[in-house]
């Protein structure tokens, strides 16, 4: 494995927090410009100091309001604060309504707080990867919580959550009637839970329902989720949400789970990188005229994806027992 | 490419329609077991004439209802259907409340309706995947239409919902506030929309803002995708929803969408299954010691995910420019 090289000018700024650099660094990353790696590359080696809180819930949920809450709260108790917004509802990627343009704007004019959206298409490895990168790099500017807004309810959003070190999954009171059923996704990823626009009718019922699901996951693991409410919109309750993320983050510190959160998180990484690259080598192996004709057997069913998936890798996939290596 | 051999037992009564094998087969296909291939290949070349239908939308917005509903208003035209739910939050795959159940009975005692959920994970190119190869064997097992539930938000949901040939997206009136936002998405893939559970106020409005939403898609297609209101537990609508879909199917067929979305289907097909087969073989070429190795390297931040990867492509993987093929 090669040494670390010497920083690059954009590198150096990064980690000395300059805010452009980390603007221009992760438009680098997010459209995986060659000079990307560097920056990557070192903010990898230097990261591992921050936590990593993830926000999840449905599209409506006001999980941008309450990441705005959260990051006023942080600020009050000293700490700095990196926002990454995968989500493409919300206002941070776009599609902010007034109010929250001001209280983007508050937060934006402090410099311990650093917002930035993600986009959601990329084909190298996708959003979770590009998502990690975002992370070390904020990590490596000295940032010391980091907090990821995706939209739940999708696979890769999912994974996106799971980068995280600590999860918090926001519904509203009307998604009550619904979580019974959807304790199969949501309810597996969330270390806290919080149910906001609290002042709607249905709160203290969706908190019930959602504790009553949380009895079923699957027992063994010391921390049992707590079941929050907030009125994002008028700071209600978001103490509370940063007291129980910290609590869940010293509680993993104490019992263990963290490293091995971490661990199953490099896992995906490395997983997903290696899918990527294999795949693009893969592809530009495979002339445009063979992929055409490829897909016109499929359209006039003279051949199956089965069938041209194993022909295809037979000859310009290299990967199988008998082929020879380009090195050892 | 070699001829499809003389079919199996299985693939004959799946091709006959037999239910038993449809359910047996399509268990075959989610647990990618090596039988799976050839009632796959066999029912994919029988396939093209079912027509297939995409149902998605958030958690809540009564989808499995609606389908249900669907489903009979297609008995009632004299059209064979089939249901494939692969929402993790849908009464069809395991969260059914009493009054689902009743009704799924209900349509369950029919020959001319089949229903069938799929599990969320897999490994091979995953969800998407196994939800066309199951398609295919409803497809070519005779059924009219084959209508695909699946929960809508994420990233591999809407990978799900386009391989469909036509797509509703349903809401409730209550998402009519983040519909806006919600154009990043759901927006896109939606050949017409449904405001469910419309006896609810708010949904002029939700159907308002869905309208205005759609007039900022880009312009270009002919088909302006129409907002229909829905009351699916009493069935209120469901004609024309079924109509809508109808209607889309024909405007595609006229103007020759049709094709051009099928070959779209099929290249991501071909594209989940290349990136799935790559990916295992190279998996099965890194010893369990390397890989470990490679994490623990990771988690002492002695080595990045950058060149952790490209050093176990060189050194696993065998599909770089000198390296020589074993068929040609």
């Amino acid at each position: 494995m090669a040494e670390p090289k010497p920083a690059s000018d954009l590198t150096r700024r990064v980690l000395a927090g300059d805010r452009v650099a980390l603007a221009r660094a992760i438009s680098l990353i997010e459209n995986e410009t060659p000079q990307a790696a560097e920056v990557e590359d070192v903010c990898f080696r230097k990261s591992g100091r921050a936590l990593r809180l993830g926000i999840t819930g449905p599209p409506g949920a006001g999980k941008s309001t309450l990441v705005m809450r959260i990051a006023q709260e942080y600020r009050r108790r000293g700490e700095t604060v990196a926002i990454v917004a995968v989500d493409p509802t919300s206002p941070f990627t776009g599609g902010a309504l007034l109010g929250d343009r001001v209280r983007m704007a508050e937060l934006a004019g402090d410099d311990g707080v650093f917002i930035r959206s993600m986009a959601t298409r990329g084909s190298m490895g996708g959003l979770a990867v590009h998502t990690a990168q975002a992370c070390d790099v904020l990590d490596a500017a000295g940032f010391a919580r980091v907090v990821v807004e995706t939209v739940g309810v999708g696979q890769s959003e999912l994974e996106v959550a799971q980068t995280a070190d600590s999860t918090a999954v926001v519904l509203v009171p009307e998604s009550g009637d619904g979580v019974q059923a959807m304790k199969a996704g949501l309810m597996e990823i969330g270390d806290l839970f919080v149910i906001n626009k609290s002042d709607r009718d249905g709160a203290d019922r969706a908190a019930f329902s959602i504790r009553s699901a949380l009895e079923l996951r699957a027992p063994g693991s010391a921390w049992s989720p707590p079941v929050l409410q907030t009125v994002a919109t008028e700071g209600r309750g978001v103490a509370e949400v940063v007291e129980a993320f910290e609590e869940h983050l010293e509680h993993m510190r104490v019992h263990g789970g963290f490293e091995r959160r971490r661990r199953r998180r490099f896992e995906q990484r490395l997983d997903d990188l290696l899918r990527a690259h294999l795949w693009q080598e893969f592809r530009a192996q495979v002339p445009a005229a063979e992929w055409a004709a490829a897909l016109d057997r499929l359209e006039s069913r003279r051949a199956t994806p089965n069938g041209t998936a194993a022909v295809l890798i037979e000859r310009f996939g290299a990967n199988r027992p008998g082929a020879a290596r380009s090195s050892g």
